[in-house]
């Protein structure tokens, strides 16, 4: 008998939130009005935006969703709609922490922060959504 | 020498559409307004609401992104915003057939139809990154 063999892994190569390639960042600013925001939404074709000071670093983020809350409780200004308290990812966090963080607060995307707290970027449900096909293609799954 | 042996094949199920556990189906009509769209979508916490006759059949889908688009636009009635041509689920289709039917129409969010052409729920992008971040505790990685 002795020792026992290693079990066969099969180890997935971990994906990291910084090797996604994500849309080209487009920021919004906590003085922004509604409509402005709702118009840089559509014109870019994304549902998120982080809300960015004039160095960069995080204040909030405004999505379409807060768009239609907006709507349904008459606000026009952004300050007023967005969410401050924001659930951030790290750029080099594995990718499937941020499959459960996104799961576990009911969000569909994450501003990517870097080292020095500066927004470099959006990770999102769909960006996760895409990875699962491009790795089961490779998996021949 | 002779036949070689059959290769190890790790086989991952193949999760369907109707083995996902989804929100309970909330549905808009071609002539509901946008504050009350709006409205449905902020209260039952959703991005997206497929539009459906008095039989359950798909006329469109709308989503909080196209808020964000009547807001852009000025419009006030669902019919002048709501998206048509509709990309639909079915029941029985593999999880990675949506993503990827989700990356190329660049969508985040499909109407799940069942044989009678009635609208069953959605299935989300936000679903779909639910089920890597379960498949990959499944399977340890
Ligand atoms: C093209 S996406 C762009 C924003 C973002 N990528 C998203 O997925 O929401 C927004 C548009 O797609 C439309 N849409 C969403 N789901 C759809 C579906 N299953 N079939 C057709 N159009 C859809 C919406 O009505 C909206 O007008």
């Amino acid at each position: 008998e002795g020792r026992s063999p290693r079990p066969l892994k099969i180890r997935r190569q971990t994906v990291l939130v910084n090797e996604i390639k994500g849309k080209p960042l487009i920021i919004a600013s906590p003085n922004d009005d509604i409509t402005d925001v709702a118009k840089r939404l559509v014109q870019n074709n994304v549902n998120h935006l982080p809300v960015v000071d004039s160095d960069n670093k995080l204040l909030g983020i405004v999505t379409s969703w807060d768009i239609a809350n907006a709507v349904a409780k008459g606000e026009n200004r952004l300050k007023d709609v967005m969410t401050k308290k924001v659930v951030i990812a790290r750029e080099d966090e594995p990718v499937d922490v941020i499959a459960r963080r996104i799961d576990k607060h009911e969000i569909s995307g994450l501003p990517i922060i870097d080292k020095n707290n500066r927004v470099k970027g959006m990770i999102t449900a769909e960006d996760i959504s895409r990875l699962m096909c491009v790795r089961n293609v490779e998996e021949g799954v």
